[in-house]
């Protein structure tokens, strides 16, 4: 079992769904993956919050193996974001982001984080990315996430980033967006040639598409009854795919597809609840459950 | 082995899609069904077409277990329809539907046809698919498929019907339409509850979905480099799926789950030509080949 680095944002979010309204509730990337990772092994957080980010919200990351010695905590309001969503939850519009202390936010990693050696860089601008990945002295497998801000925004800085990584874990539309393919099967092949080996597309109400060198992999989304909140779905899954890699600490076939599974299952709960609610009261045992169902939901004899 | 009947269009279609485009092509939901369904069983199609459609097209059907008495010859045109597809194939706008012949066309099935044990109505007038289940004998599996037309436009007769269907192929604007809950699991339930025991929902891209005893099997669709034309994906999917069952003659999980897998596999070559293109050169080894792709697709250990 090895344990985890991740950067990315711990922020207070407003969310609107067609199921319901939530105020300043405690979200942000680092926050959604690192709790789902938790479940499987310990994690390290690089992150800032503002004076606003007190005990009270501290808690949710209490009594889990989340270590927040690099979370910083500065003068100011912390990275508030709100967000509504459309009436089948497959898009949304961002009603605001206050970036706060996230502004001048650079990522200093306690010297006890160095040697992290699996690391996940969560959907912050690839010039911090890379000032973590100086940072860590052996990492050992890298993961980022992205979006089409900083794919349109900052695409040298970009480049230089997805050299380093191992996983690149984004959306369809990302992946249209920084191939320049409309084919998910040509655009994931001109993004590994950018340099990340595993190129994980998450694809909301379709599942999960993995390359690798024994073809793709793929997974549908678990079929709910209630999808509440989409919100950190996509970080949660990112959370357990990490998670379960470093606790199994090996690369095989039949490691990196479980972890698919476990990121898969870990995003089904996220979304059954507003925020971090569900994942907050989840269990181990029905998360073992949740693997299973998704054995049952996909498994058909060869012929 | 069993042999299947099927009910349906035999059809001119023109197809424009961001690739091509295609003029007076040999299609409608009979003919595609009953390729792919060919490929593991013999079927007996009830169809009508005008006197435009000749030797030169009727060779679309030969050198396979076809059956063709059902087939009525009338005077005047064939059905033909226009389809053009958006950028991502994702919809389709219907330039022009002529019923042509198919306008006056009542099933009727030769005596030869008439204790034909597994039966798949295609997308027509309810009624029509009533009058099909009315004239055979001994039906052990029913199959149906419909659109939002009859859904919205025959309500009463598509109810009719689905009380006499085992299982529903629909896709998921469908599901949403005939059961008018936006959730697919609720859909699906309230769905069963009209008949069907069985329901599958297509979902393009993001694969097939269908309802069992033991909770719902899902297959990813299979990423493909090239997807040319969407026409007739559909039915090639029903054709494999009826077909697989109907080889089997069996209702087990192993056999539905794989004739799902079926179904998918012959749909994924469909569409990767114009019209019957890719399906009328298809080998029983491309088959079997892509079958395996998909187990590979989706296979992860159980933990």
């Amino acid at each position: 079992m090895q344990p985890i680095l991740t950067v990315g944002s711990v922020a207070f979010d407003s969310v609107k769904t067609p199921f319901g309204d939530v105020s300043q509730m405690v979200g942000g990337s680092a926050t959604y993956f690192s709790v789902a990772a938790s479940f499987f092994t310990n994690v390290r957080i690089v992150a800032v919050v503002g004076d606003d980010f007190a005990e009270e919200q501290m808690e949710i990351f209490s009594g889990r193996r989340i270590d927040l010695t690099g979370l910083q905590h500065v003068p100011g309001e912390t990275f508030r974001w709100k967000g509504e969503y459309s009436l089948d939850l497959n898009t949304r519009d961002t009603l605001y982001t206050h970036l706060n202390v996230f502004e001048q936010f650079h990522p200093i990693l306690p010297e006890s984080y160095r040697p992290t050696p699996f690391v996940f860089l969560a959907n912050i601008h690839p010039a911090l990315q890379g000032e973590v990945l100086d940072q860590v002295t052996e990492p050992r497998f890298v993961a980022a996430d992205t979006m089409n801000y900083w794919i349109d925004g900052t695409p040298d800085e970009l480049r230089k980033v997805l050299k380093r990584v191992d996983a690149l874990i984004i959306n369809d539309e990302e992946v249209r967006g920084l191939s320049g393919e409309s084919n998910l099967v040509k655009g994931a092949r001109a993004i590994q040639e950018m340099g990340p080996r595993i190129l994980i597309i998450k694809r909301g109400e379709s599942g999960v598409l993995m390359t690798r060198d024994a073809g793709f992999f793929a997974v549908p989304a678990m079929p709910l009854e209630a999808v509440l909140d989409p919100t950190g779905a996509g970080d949660t899954f990112a959370g357990g795919f990490m998670g379960y890699l470093a606790l199994a600490n090996e690369m095989t076939d039949t490691v990196v597809t479980r972890a698919i599974i476990a990121g898969s299952a870990l995003a089904s709960f996220a979304v059954e609840d507003f925020g971090l609610s569900r994942l907050v009261r989840l269990t181990t045992e029905e998360l073992h459950e949740r693997f299973t169902e998704f054995k049952r939901l996909t498994h058909f004899d060869a012929l």
